[in-house]
């Protein structure tokens, strides 16, 4: 390895957020250094109880209870305030902002209360304020909208935020159930914040739109001039009715720009919605914001809104912003030595003959409609050990009939062979097509 | 203003794309040079026909036939080659790279075929080679791959990477129409490339499946390597079967890494797949891409694939980036004077009223089941001028009824006075409770 930069971190905080931060870097280290073309070190952990354990390994020297030495320390590099709330939170940012630091958060309700502030702070004295994992964990909506859409102006940003209410609301639709018994369900669970407003009153999405209606638009809305309406009066009968008539019901964050008007609305409420819009499709705890340029069209994200890893990528993407940033270039400059690390990590890479490829398999076979034809195409199958999952037959208008067969699990070599065999019998018409069933959960 | 630095621009080619970006850069001129922090000038428009009539206004003196103009013009900073194919463009692409220019395509062939060399070239020699609108048009799939989930290992991407073949197949499926009729009036619609083979027999989407698997993998895989099948074979009943068993067919790319094997499988071909799956909702000439990354878990991506805008949208997002690697920073710096026309553009802007949202209503009004309560409550409507779309009353265990109405065009401040009305009559049990519909298309 060739001498690369060493970039110190410093986390303020370290629960759910802060330790997957620390376990992801750990876990694709090699890969994530070469690509940043940097070493990444997190110095220091500033926590209130140093000596607590906790669920990942960090040297007993990393740990300190004094936020200072983040804050006030020159060798950091980037300061990662994971701890959350707009009290300590808000004073160490505006700290390390004025001294010219790089702040990456995930901390929602800072930036929507005192956003306006931190970022004046951080212009004013050259330093940065990073946020990719305070809007919708894992997606990366912030860095789409303002790197990937930079062409466009947009007319309508709108989706789903918080995935606690997405889930009571998925789980009410398709079980039934009523509200009390979901949200239960989803306190066993620890989906609800401490504080349930957040996720039931709407609160958390609402901060979430905030940003969103700033990063787009470049104007901060205050909370308490836009509707902000939760879901606990949404029952099972809305629900029932709203799927009836052909929309779902969910707990949706709009920000619409009128630009004749030079107008915008922000706001977050429940909505129907129609099944066929794909933000409708989005259930359980995930996300998904759909985004309306005058360019692009609509584009729409989807993906884990919250939870330790799905945030923690987030992080660690403004991480490597910051990075590149420190290094005054935003593409690694990669030395012979790394290039050779990586051409081994690409070259022991084979690709899979694709003859090998399993899965499960649908063919269709055109036969002449004799008695008998079902059993000898069966057997054909059997013999090249093609089990079916479900058989289909088919009259066609010329007395002839399709045969349409899915499979259980097989491969590439027992399909070929089995449609080559068939296709030399007498009873089957045409060369037998076959598709590949697709499972991506497998 | 004040003085900022100029960047020029030189296209190869001004076709539907290259026009694109012209007319995209104008019409949001101002607030993209203000978030560049530079100003944009394309300077020079390589073209066989100088004297043709195009749609966009260019003046003359931009036009030429020379491509040294642009290519070994030591004044253009950024060349954007947008003449496709794999013959002159593969050497305008390399005599600029190996004078360490930045290069921004949506050519994805020449990429598949010429990449290693060209990515060599740029690397030796301090260019760049940029390609974000080579992948999936609009949706920012390489920028998201290489920065957001830079934190991840990718265990599976898979998507819809051609928009033609996908809008054949969405009109199969809708209409129970044949290939061929499909095909027809795709051809009569401009979405079939003159090379028919690119979008029908998967070639354009294996080209996209190559990049993306490089991207990810770091392993430049040969198309005659990969299965490549199209949609030729795709018929009518194969469709309406895979419906009835719960599957939609789609033309699917399919990047799936095995790391304990450490093998690549790199795949593209018609694919069912389970209609609960987000990708199995994608229609028309919408491309989705999923990935699934060891970290984020999945993310979904789903815009629009082709067409001049979208396309447009993602080589200017690329421009972006030239621009922040010239200017050696990621963020613009922001000017004073920057600064006042920005705030004047958002300060311009208002927060439109709450109260006077339109749209329309889904309203639950329970009450007691009397004799003439529906035309009671239709009354009272009517009197606030909402006017109703569906009604249902549905009886209760305890004798009472629910009313449930979903309304046409209405407004807050009506909603909101027939509840408070609704509410002090005698037959109304609780306070009504009223849900927006949400409808983005409007």
């Amino acid at each position: 390895m060739s001498e690369k930069r060493i970039i110190r971190i410093g986390l303020l905080g370290f629960g759910v957020v802060g330790q997957g931060v620390w376990k992801n870097i750990e876990k694709n280290r090699q890969a994530l250094e070469f690509r940043l073309g940097a070493q990444l070190d997190i110095t220091q952990v500033v926590v209130k109880n140093t000596t607590k354990q906790r669920e990942v390994a960090v040297p007993a020297e990393c740990y300190s209870d004094d936020p200072s030495r983040v804050v006030d320390n020159p060798d950091i590099d980037i300061v990662c305030e994971l701890m959350g709330g707009t009290g300590e939170a808000l004073e160490l940012t505006r700290r390390a902002l004025k001294q010219g630091k790089i702040v990456v958060t995930a901390n929602k309700a800072l930036i929507c209360e005192h956003g306006e502030e931190l970022f004046a702070i951080a212009h004013q004295n050259g330093g940065h304020y990073f946020y990719e994992a305070s809007v919708a964990g894992g997606i990366p909506i912030i860095k789409t909208i303002r790197e990937a859409l930079v062409a466009n102006r947009f007319k309508l940003i709108f989706g789903i935020l918080n995935g606690t209410s997405n889930y009571i609301l998925t789980r009410m639709e398709r079980e039934g159930l009523s509200f009390d018994a979901t949200l239960g369900d989803a306190r066993q669970l620890g989906y609800v914040e401490a504080d349930e407003a957040l996720d039931l009153d709407g609160i958390d999405a609402a901060h979430k739109a905030v940003i969103l209606a700033y990063l787009a638009h470049g104007k901060w809305v205050k909370l308490e001039d836009i509707i902000c309406e939760g879901i606990r009066q949404i029952s099972g009968d809305d629900i029932a009715m709203a799927g009836q008539l052909g929309y779902k019901i969910k707990l949706l964050a709009v920000i619409a720009r009128d630009f004749e008007a030079n107008q915008l609305s922000v706001r977050l409420h429940p909505a129907l919605i129609a099944k066929s819009e794909v933000i409708a499709g989005v259930d359980e705890v995930y996300n998904g914001v759909s985004v309306t340029g005058d360019v692009v069209g609509t584009t729409v994200l989807i993906g884990r809104g919250a939870g330790q890893d799905a945030t923690s990528s987030s992080v660690i993407s403004d991480i490597a912003d910051a990075v590149f940033m420190i290094q005054g270039a935003p593409k690694p400059v990669i030395s012979e030595e790394d290039e050779q690390v990586y051409r081994q990590l690409a070259d022991g890479l084979e690709l899979a003959d694709p003859s090998a490829l399993e899965g499960r398999y649908y063919v269709r076979i055109h036969v002449k409609d004799e008695s008998g034809v079902l059993a000898k195409i069966s057997n054909i199958l059997a013999e090249h050990s093609i089990s079916c999952a479900t058989v289909n037959q088919q009259e066609l208008e010329d007395g002839s009939a399709l045969i349409m067969v899915t499979t259980h699990a097989s491969n590439e070599t027992a399909i070929a062979a089995a449609k080559d065999a068939l296709s030399v019998e007498a009873i089957v018409l045409e060369q037998p097509v076959s598709f590949r069933i697709f499972e991506p959960g497998c």
